[in-house]
Order: C-alpha cells, then structure tokens, then sequence
C-alpha cells in the first residue's frame, strides 16, 4: 500500500490547542502500557500484544517477563507465526534461523548462514518490562533508553503494598482517546441509569447537575503521575429528566446516605481513577491502551486496600461474583457501547472541529491540554512497517 | 481515516465540459429527494435513510412526517442506535439525553446537565419534507433556507391529481450517475430481448435502430423541472442482430401495432420518465437516490391517470399481478445488473476520461451538460463528518 | 475511488539503486507471462485470467488461442460476466451488443446501433498468444507491437523438443517479486528441514553454509533470456544448527552421495530454475505471475529430457505420484507460506528501506538491479481502469 499520513496535515495544522493530543490517534510513546495479567504469562508461556500498532512478543522466563518486537530483522516476517525456542533464554526465527536472546535482543545465531558477521552485531527490539499488581507492564520508548519509574505512569496508590487488584480486559472498537474522554465525561449518567449495579448496591445516580466548571485538580509536576482530577462538587443534583416540565426518566434514588462525593480523575498515558466505584472502599483502575487506530485494549481492574489475607480472599470473591458481573457488565459495558457508536464520528478526523462540546464537557478539553502539554513522543507510522 | 476528496483534484480540472457531473460522486444538493415510501412510515414510526451520505431520520407525528439529521450535535453519536422518544414530538440522545424538537431541530432539554447554556439556543440539523403520491420526499440543503416548490424537482404530470402511483424500492450497487444514464441510453435494447415482459404485453422491441443524433428536446427554464426528451424519432428499426450477414439473435416483433413510440425523458436531480412503459396508459417513473458514492437507492413508481376509484383499484391490482413481476423483476432488474456491472469501471474516476461513448450516446452527454449547467450545490464530503 | 499511486512519489524518489523494480509493484510490461495451462482452454472454451490487474479472456478458435481485454470498449463493463460467442470467432457484449472478433479485436457489429460509424473503426484489446510445453502465454505489452521471440522470457532449455513439462498453479497472497526473491535466497533452508522430499529422495540438505558472496554468473547480453545463476559452490556446509554450542536442530545428510551441487538461477520477467529439484534429472520452473498488488499465480512446473515417449509417460507417472505430493504439497509449499508472511512486511512501501538483508543475501540485490537495467516497462495504473 501507499503511505498515508495518520492525520493530515492541512488538518492537522489547523488544530492550534492541542495539536499533540488530535495527533495522537496511536498515542503517546516513552510511556509504560498495560500488555496482559500476569496469570496469562505462565512460565515458558509465549503472549503476542499489538500495542499502538507494534506487535510485541512476550515470555516469561524463570519467573521474569521479557519483551521483543515480533519482527525479524532480517526479512520482517512475524516471528509469532511459528514460535520456535530451541533453547530457554532464546527465540528463532522459523524462516531462516535467526536466533535472538529474549534478554537483550541479541542476534546470536543464524542457522542459515553460521558464519554470518552480522551475528553478534545486530538486535531484535527490545522493550524494558515491569509486573505489578498482577499486570505486566511494557515500556514502549527509544531503544535503550531508561525509562522513567513504573509509578509515574500508574495513578496514585495504585501500587501501594496493600492495593489488591482483579479485573479483565476487553477488546473496544474505538479510538484508545474516548477512553479517558468517556470517563471524565460528568453528564452521561443518562445512560447508565438502569444499570443492576445501582440497585444492588442501593448507591443513588441522579442523572444530572448543575455546571461545575474549572472545579478540578491538576496534577502536573515534574516528577510522579500527572492527571486530572474532579472531585464531584456539584451544588445541586438532578434525580428527574424533564421535558416540558414532564418527568419522563427517572435516576436511581435511595437518598442521600449513598450519593457520595466519589472522586474521579484520569492518568497521562491513559487511565481512569474512580475511588468508590463500584462501591465504598473499591477504587476502579481502568487502563485504556491502543492496538490500532480503531482498536484498544481495556483493561477493566478494581483494587480494594486489605489488610490481611482474609480480607484480599474475601475481595477476590466479591470480585468475581459481583463486580465483574455487575459493574464490569453491567455497567462500565455500556460506557464500551458509547465509546464504540463515538468511534463512527470520530474516525473522521474533520469531525475534532465540528464536535459539538458544552460548558460542562470543560474536563475533557483540559484533559486534552494535558497530554498535549506533558506528553512525551507521539506514535507516528514510521515505527509501522 | 485521513480525509480523501471525492475525486482527483487533477482530474476535477482535467474535465472541462462537464465538471460539476463529474464531481457530483454524492449527487447535488438544495434538491428534493425521495426518502420512502409513505406507507412505510406509520404514526409514531421513525425509518431511517442515508441520502448522499448523510443519515437522516424521519418520523411521523400527528400525520405529517419530520426529519432531522441522524447525529447528536454534541458528541456525534447516532441517535438512531437506540431510539428514544419520550414524548411524541421529542427525541433524546441515547448518551447524554440531549432532546430534540423534530418539528424545529431545538435543543429543548438536556438530561446530564439540566441547566446548560446550549438549552434554547443550539440545534440539530433539519430538513423540509413533503408527501405526495405515496412517496415522501426531503429537501436536502441549506439549512434554513425556503426550498422550491417540489414540483420543480419531479417530472410534468407525475403530481397531477388523477396520477395514481405504486411502486417499490431496491438498494442498487452503483453510483447514482448510472441510474439516469442508463435511462437515456437508446442503443442497450440487446439486454432486454428475452425479457418476459414482451410476451405478456405482445409488445414489440427492435435490438436496434438508425441513429437519431440531435433529436431530443431541453426543457430548462427558469422555474419548473429540468429536464431532457428524446420521442424516439427513429426512420428505421432492426430487429435482427447480424454478425457477417447471419442472424445471431433476434428482437420481439409482433407487428406495427405495438410498435408505438414511447417518450422518454430524464428530470434534475435524478428522475426517468418513460410514457408508455410497460404498456400504453402506464408510465414509468423511476428515482435514482444517491446513498454513497457506490450505492444508490432505486424508486421504482408506475404512474395511470385513473378516472375514479374503479380504475384506481384496478391499476393496483394490475400493478402487484402484472407490473411488479413482469416490468420490475422480469425487465428493470436487467438495467440493474447492467449499472452494477458498469460501477466496476466507473467507480476509477479515470475511466470518466476513457469511455467508449459513441455517436448515438448524445443524449448521456446533453444530460451531463444539463445537470452541470443548471446544478445548485455539489454535494461535498465537508457535510460527511 | 480517488487515485493513489501505487508507490508514493516521495519513496519513489528516495530509492536511487534500484528504482524501477521498487515500482514494479504490478509487475513489468512488455514481456510473455503464463496465463494458464493448455488443457484448461478445450476448443471453445473460454478463460478469464488477471495479469499485472489487467482482465484478459482467452478462447481456442479452431485449435489456436486468442487473447482480448475483459473489458468493452463501450461503457466498459466485463464480458466475461456474461460471455456470448453468437458465432465461433466473435464475442459480444451483453449489454449493447459490441461485437469482437477474437482474432484482431475488430468492433465488426453493434446490435443496438447496426449503423454505427464506429463499426470496423474501432478496436477492442487483443494480447499476442503463444503456446508451448502446454503452458499458454500473453505478451502484455504496446497494441500492435511485435512481441520479441518467446524464447527470451523463458529459461535456457525450457524450451527444448524433448523437455517433458508437468505442473499445477497455485494463488499467493503475496507480491510476485518476493517469489523470485525466495527462489534466490541461499540461506532459508532451515524452513525446509522437515520436509517429507528429503527422506524420500534420499537426499541431503544443510541448514547453513559459509558465504558465496560474489560468487554468481549474470546472463545479460542483447539477445535471448536474462537472468542470474548461482552454482552453490559453498566452500563449507553445515548440518547442525547451534546455539550457545548446544546442537538445536539437524539438517538432513545422507553423506556426500547426494550433497549434489544443484544450479538455481532467475530469470526475467519472473521464473526461477533449479537443475536437479526435486531429484536427479528434474528442473524446477516456477513462474511468478502478477495478478495484483497483493497477488501472484505461482505455476509450478518440472521438466524433464525424455528420449521417448515411455520414458514421457514415465515422467508423468513419477510427478503425480511422487512430485506432486512430495515437493510441490510437501516442499515448495513451505515457501509459499514464507511469501505470504512476507507479504505482512512488504506491503508497506517502507519496508524496502528498513528490510536487514545480510550478506549472504547479495543474490537479492543483484536480481533488483538486473530487473531495474534491463527491465522495459512498469507496469502503472493508468492501464487498470
């Protein structure tokens, strides 16, 4: 095929505020993303990930996880399309034998040309790994280059000791950026108002407020995460939708021992914070990494601070019987279903301009200043071959 | 996706004669379309069409029909994913409970922020829409704007009062153009010759005839539809097909009787109207919808002067016995797989460059330079987002 | 659709050594290319075969075979979906009734318009036809220009009376330039160390060698075919493929009886040979023809020298029962899957700067420019309306 550019560029020029973020439409390098669980990584184990468009291979070996590009370097053919590790430490290529350690990368035989000099010289990809709370983390930035500290990447307490964390992951048909924009998103309730989860958990949901704009944290250092954060502090809420003065929908009421201020703020590169979501003292994680252009990866986690072993079991249970069906399908699935219906506007790059935004969607366009602001590298095609 | 023009802007140039047509890909717009058939649109009942790209949902309410555009203002969403209609002549966005007027296209409420600005004063786009003869058809242009009468976009005596219509729809897989170029076209009898609609009506059918260059008549004044005639003013017919003196196929002929000339017209936008078609008394009028650049939506509508409600019923009842069988699937579906055919050449703009035409193809030509000449708005992928 | 290059200009530009073949992405005009086998086309039948995206029908008329354009000249649509030969030397259109004879591509009637001017003015395209070793071949080059002699685009020794010719054809979804590219690597034996070929021939096959750069003979003279040939004279052989010193894989060696020296060479526009493949006696010809971007019909052919016709049909025998399965099925089929795996790669233009070719692959590099100096010209799109 012919190379076309992500964006164009007449657009893209155009785009004066925050020009990064409307470029980003595979994300940001230099950044840690999630790529699996760690329980999908058992010793041995091969995992292939697209990750903003690079197909990266996985393995773990003697309980270390390590990452290379599943790419040959010699005639670019996927190396995943017929796994060949002769030995432990090493991969081949199931084409000519080039043979390259997981470690570093290094090209250190060629089975079809023994005395090669490029053996010993020449690299496969590599990408620096992290485990943490039951994810594995890659690092997607120059090659050899140090990274910055896992914890400048993730939102805050979410790697403290006593963090325990379940989840999925889902495949979503959108762009990787209605991730965070639907989660900062405060007037969407609407949709979410017959949800099973509300009724389970008695938690009220009224379905409107009044405007809160520039009520909101940033978190923009030079060192640690950087984020957005809202911390709901609505005057007024709204139960009843009306039309004409008719009520004609109605939010999930249960009075005000449950409407709560839960905070909710989001993480360059790209992930949700909810603390008190799905319920007291649960804190939704949710990580939204890019495949493609119309594909990312959602991992859906939840982390609940316990003290003890009984109280992590007793988590882990109440994860699988009641969040996972209630507040993974039963709720955060609808948030996928508008993410994914966006995504038919949105892929059309002209549609940045004429997005009809109101006063209370000013979260999002700060959130798209941020990234614009701090973001590191944008992904471009070149790295696409 | 990156932003592609509908066509080549050095081809655009390259095509002097008849530019506007061959940029038009999406048809021209300020005209009025037909959107379906009335009958499909029960009180209460919301279809929903793409007329040159453009989703557009339609609903009756209170017997008239209203029309807006399928796309919440805010964040692009399709209202059509999941329609809500809470009162009778509202309908709110499935995400944010953004609510609409049908009648005015107001934004009269907003669920998630009930207190927002943009309330009384944005939007959705509309679209004026008017009945007639069963068929119910929306104008497509400048919001706001005052359209013409739609008798200047229906061919004469189509809306006379005794004109009775049935008919039916078929989505085609062509670009629009080829609709009413394959109904100019006089020379493409040869396809028809074993239609089993001859039989029925023990009509004649020449595979060929002299030529007839210059022989057509231009209706194109100011007010009133636009259009081309061609009486079919032929000295000579053949109804042998020969190769080196041998009679290869032959034409259906019984006789001078039927052998009557039927007129033949074509009408801006896109209307063909054949007099005489199927048989004598009835008249074809046959609409060419553009839907996207490969796709057109075909109207297919016989028209009879019926004196009273006897002759009505009866024209119905020959309609869904005779007509419909015999005129649409046993000799219009013909035309059908021939502009199908056709798109797998046309779609490559170049072939607009290269085309075979000969001297008995004039009136595609004049029809060309008609709708070039007398066309209001190209429609553009500026509208498309 | 709008048109798009088939290479962008801008890499186009960049690529200085071997520019021609960088665009020959459809392959090279000009020369004879395998359409199909002689026994697919009976007396009477019909073909329709796509060559560098060109449609082309064949028909045998009276034993020898005609080539046209799938395409009338009229309004373009394709003949062959609906293919009517009223007499044994003509083809007419469907729709219009354009007739062609098959023999000079002469528009000799026109159903729909008996008196046409454009009656034996006008031309349909026809292709040169030449007929050999039961392999059908069109020159696809300049209307009426006289193809050069087959015997320059095929293989020494093709074409000798008593070579015995025998094959199948197979669809690959790659571009026709990695198969000659496969044909000439040296070093991809290690895919290959499984198959069944081996065992049955008895013969031995290394995984690896030492370097024979330089070591090749170019056949580039004025007259006759063009191509390159190497002689395998590998100073070394290697049997084990090794990592860190630990033996991982084995080649198969049944000693030096059958470590024969077997020649490979490539020759223009695209068939690769190899003497002594898959046995002693046997030559591999396997022709690479372009079908699109993304296509090639790979018609892989052995030939053999017989001196009589028991020894033919002792040929034919051996290649249904032993050939087929085993090195067609159980051998070349391997690289077949290689070239479809490098199709993931190549496709994208970028790739022919990134690709890390090592050393040993300077027969790549050298049949690029071969193709590049005496190629004659690139296929473009301005044909594939």
């Amino acid at each position: 095929m012919a190379t076309q550019p992500l964006v164009d560029p007449e657009l893209l020029q155009r785009k004066t505020s925050w020009q990064p973020y409307f470029a980003a439409k595979l994300g940001f390098r230099d950044h840690w993303y999630v790529a699996c669980f760690s329980h999908e990584l058992g010793e041995g184990a091969v995992v292939l990930r697209q990750i903003m468009g690079e197909g990266i291979l996985l393995r773990r070996i003697d309980g270390a996880v390590y990452a290379i590009r599943d790419r040959c370097i010699h005639r670019g053919v996927r190396l995943s399309e017929k796994v060949e590790c002769h030995t432990a430490d090493t991969i081949s290529c199931w084409y000519h034998g080039f043979t390259f350690r997981w470690a570093t990368g290094d090209l250190c035989a060629v089975f079809g040309a023994p005395e090669s000099t490029a053996i010993g010289k020449k690299k496969i990809e590599t990408y620096p790994v992290s485990e943490a709370k039951g994810l594995v983390f890659v690092y997607i930035g120059e090659q050899g280059a140090t990274p910055p500290p896992l914890a400048h990447d993730c939102p805050p307490n979410f790697l403290d000791d006593d963090n325990v964390v379940e989840g999925e992951a889902r495949m979503v048909a959108s762009n990787w950026r209605l991730g965070p924009e639907g989660g900062l998103d405060e007037i969407h309730r609407y949709l979410h108002r017959e949800s099973p989860l509300l009724l389970n958990i008695q938690g009220s949901m009224p379905l409107g407020h009044t405007a809160m704009r520039g009520q909101f944290e940033l978190i923009d250092g030079e060192d640690g995460p950087r984020g957005i954060i809202d911390r709901f502090k609505a005057e007024k809420m709204f139960f009843d939708a009306e039309i004409d003065g008719v009520t004609v929908a109605k939010g999930v009421n249960f009075g005000a021992a449950k409407r709560r201020a839960v905070y909710s703020s989001c993480w360059m590169p790209a992930c949700l914070k909810v603390e008190g979501f799905p319920d007291d003292g649960v804190t939704l994680f949710e990580w939204y990494v890019p495949v493609d252009e119309t594909t990312h990866r959602c991992f859906i986690t939840f982390g609940k601070h316990c003290a003890d072993a009984a109280g992590e079991a007793a988590f882990r249970r109440e994860y699988h019987t009641r969040w996972l069906p209630l507040a993974i399908d039963g709720f955060l699935s609808q948030d996928i279903m508008a993410r994914e219906s966006s995504q038919h506007y949105y892929q059309n790059d002209r549609a940045w301009f004429e997005e009809g935004l109101i006063g209370e969607d000013f979260m999002l366009i700060e959130w798209r200043k941020l990234c614009s602001r701090r973001q590191r590298t944008v992904q471009s095609l070149d790295r696409l071959l």
